[in-house]
């Protein structure tokens, strides 16, 4: 029997690759294969689309071209950025302490946590219920040591909105107390389909992202790093990047990140605001036809995408699997943890009870999401919790 | 004017992605698009999708899937190789020594320099005026704080094959009368075209290749890592690769990957002896059509695809602009310093004086290479180094 409708609502886990994006790419998966560093014809086609991709984003970031680097991956720009900055720093004596939050995404906890068995030292610092990580917060755990600041634009979980451009503005008046150099790193995966990404114009220092979160290739991350930021290439080699970043530029992929960047942002503001009102109509609607729900993140400061949703009694990852037959597909929680049943981070980080975190949903939206996608929907979304609770309620009697 | 015919002798450099291997791709690239991590049907595709590609590279290599890595880049597998493998054995305390080659990649050359900087020691051994590492010259070098050996499978400049599986029996002799474990890795990065891949069975830990040297896409690398090698996973994040590389797969990249190593690797004996002819008829064109000629490389043990020949008295620079100017694609030395102008270490390492290092070409071919191509490319050769010896002895006389 076929489905009546798929409705694609995990686009913070990733995206559909826009057509237009693909059709970009298309020369340079077929007759421009050339190496960029080759200096014959074919060679410097590719070197002038890679070239005129980074133009692209410096554009948007608000930053000279040779301030981006292109990586394999969002997570390769948040460690290269993390680690080329710590490394950078102990070894010129600067100090060895990091500051981020406990909400995070892994890349970079894991990260720091790499970096603690090379004798670095990290504060966590903790998030109020809507996951909000509080400036001052971030300017009284900055010492003499600390190195770099690192807090995430939006959290991939729950939403919410960190006041970045405060932080930064924190760790400069910190840093300048200090007489020392703080760099202050943005992971701003989730961003770019709902925040304009002039980012280089507002006080950060190092920013990464993700092609694939933003209807671009899986495989391509993007980073930028203001010139003068001590900084340790990670991956080493030939001398591409400007010796930051080593190993044959994927072309086909540069291309398509920049293209894909450039229409996300393009089209930003009715994008953003159709997608806001279809995610209103989701949250608003689930909320009137299911009982004890219970939203995530801050209500104000949040993604225009992005709506998670506790079901108290309900398990994810009934719900889940139950929405994937009915054609719907969501996360319960963080995708990269998909596959595990570890408690979401986050929402433990949020002080959201261990019960509440695994009863939870993120539904995020993306640019094609229409409202009959919505309504689809609400019409599946309350007997499948209604399902789920009995069995939760009968496992519990029973147990 | 129309050029005659487009002749691309560049595949040590890059290859074109096959038009099979794209098909391959292709759903991956549209309607597939699910995050692996994803535990709805359309994830599952994706992750489906990737298991089958790790089995298929297993398969070639030799090994088990669980010991196949997919990464970003060749470059990024050898860094993930050596500094993986180094950074846990120095926090074992199991020592900080590496031994390698003067003629290595300079992803390896330079993974190895970042070591240097957190206290280790590596040793890069002298090769002879064929660019053969000695297997009893890596026995010596290993100390009691020897944790890895990396040499190259074949070079990349050169042609050179190294007697790695003797290498690879002369470290595992040395680690136990050392009674400790010493990691092999080989860069076999230009390896797969003309050589077969089961290398796990024949004594090798670690291994690195790319994806865009053997018809694959750009931005994908394998790493080979036995089961206990110790290893410290140096991108950190979510749970992808069993923990050992973070971040979202680049799915579409990892079919590609695969199909282009089976079908490389199934038509292998085929391609290689035509190839080996066709670069045989191409040097010895070469040699009788050109007095003060000189052959680069190991006259035996050598890459069939492979033709690195020394023009006396000419510039390689002017060469490969002048060949391009008639549609014939090659090197001057390594793809990835093609836009420098420094010497190739390769040649410098194997004696080769600095005026024939900086008058060498390097003739690359691939699957697609016909005789017809070899007839055009030496109907071209000769005029050209003329012009360049010509110019050349002009600016030195009036010099």
């Amino acid at each position: 029997m076929p489905l009546e409708r798929l409705v694609y609502l995990d686009h913070a886990a990733t995206t559909p690759l826009d057509s237009r994006v693909l059709e970009a790419m298309t020369p340079f998966l077929t007759t421009s294969y050339g190496n960029p560093s080759a200096t014959y014809a074919l060679g410097k086609t590719s070197a002038d689309a890679v070239a005129k991709a980074r133009k692209t984003v410096a554009s948007i970031i608000g930053c000279k071209p040779t301030e981006i680097i292109f990586t394999g991956a969002g997570t390769e720009s948040i460690n290269t950025a993390i680690k080329g900055v710590a490394f950078q720093q102990k070894k010129a004596r600067a100090g060895n302490h990091i500051v981020t939050s406990q909400i995070e995404h892994h890349a970079v906890l894991h990260a720091c946590q790499y970096l603690e068995r090379f004798g670095f030292e990290v504060t966590y610092l903790p998030v109020d219920g809507h996951g909000l990580v509080e400036p001052d917060d971030v300017a009284r755990a900055i010492t003499p040591q600390t190195v770099l600041v690192s807090v995430m634009t939006a959290n991939n979980e729950i939403g919410t909105i960190e006041p970045v451009f405060e932080i930064a503005a924190a760790v400069r008046e910190r840093a300048a107390a200090l007489r020392k150099r703080i760099a202050f790193h943005t992971d701003a995966v989730q961003a770019p389909n709902t925040l304009r990404m002039d980012f280089a114009e507002r006080g950060v220092d190092l920013l990464s992202l993700s092609a694939h979160k933003f209807r671009g290739p899986k495989g391509v991350g993007i980073m930028y790093i203001r010139r003068g930021v001590p900084f340790l290439a990670q991956q080493n080699g030939g001398g591409q990047e400007r010796q930051r970043r080593a190993g044959t530029e994927n072309v086909a992929g540069i291309v398509g990140t920049a293209e894909a960047l450039r229409m996300t942002q393009e089209s930003l503001e009715a994008d953003s605001a159709r997608i806001r009102s279809l995610a209103t109509t989701l949250r608003d609607g689930i909320l009137s036809a299911i009982s004890r729900t219970q939203i995530n993140g801050d209500p104000s400061h949040r993604l225009a995408n992005n709506v998670s949703i506790s079901f108290d009694g309900a398990d994810s990852r009934d719900l889940v699997a139950d929405l994937d037959a009915a054609g719907v597909m969501v996360s319960a929680g963080a995708a990269c943890n998909a596959t595990t049943i570890e408690p979401s981070h986050v929402l433990i980080a949020c002080g959201v009870p261990l019960e509440q975190a695994a009863s939870t949903l993120r539904f995020s939206l993306g640019p094609d999401t229409t409202a009959d996608d919505i309504d689809y929907v609400l019409s599946t979304v309350p007997s499948i919790v209604e399902r789920s609770r009995a069995k939760h309620a009968a496992g519990v009697a029973a147990g």
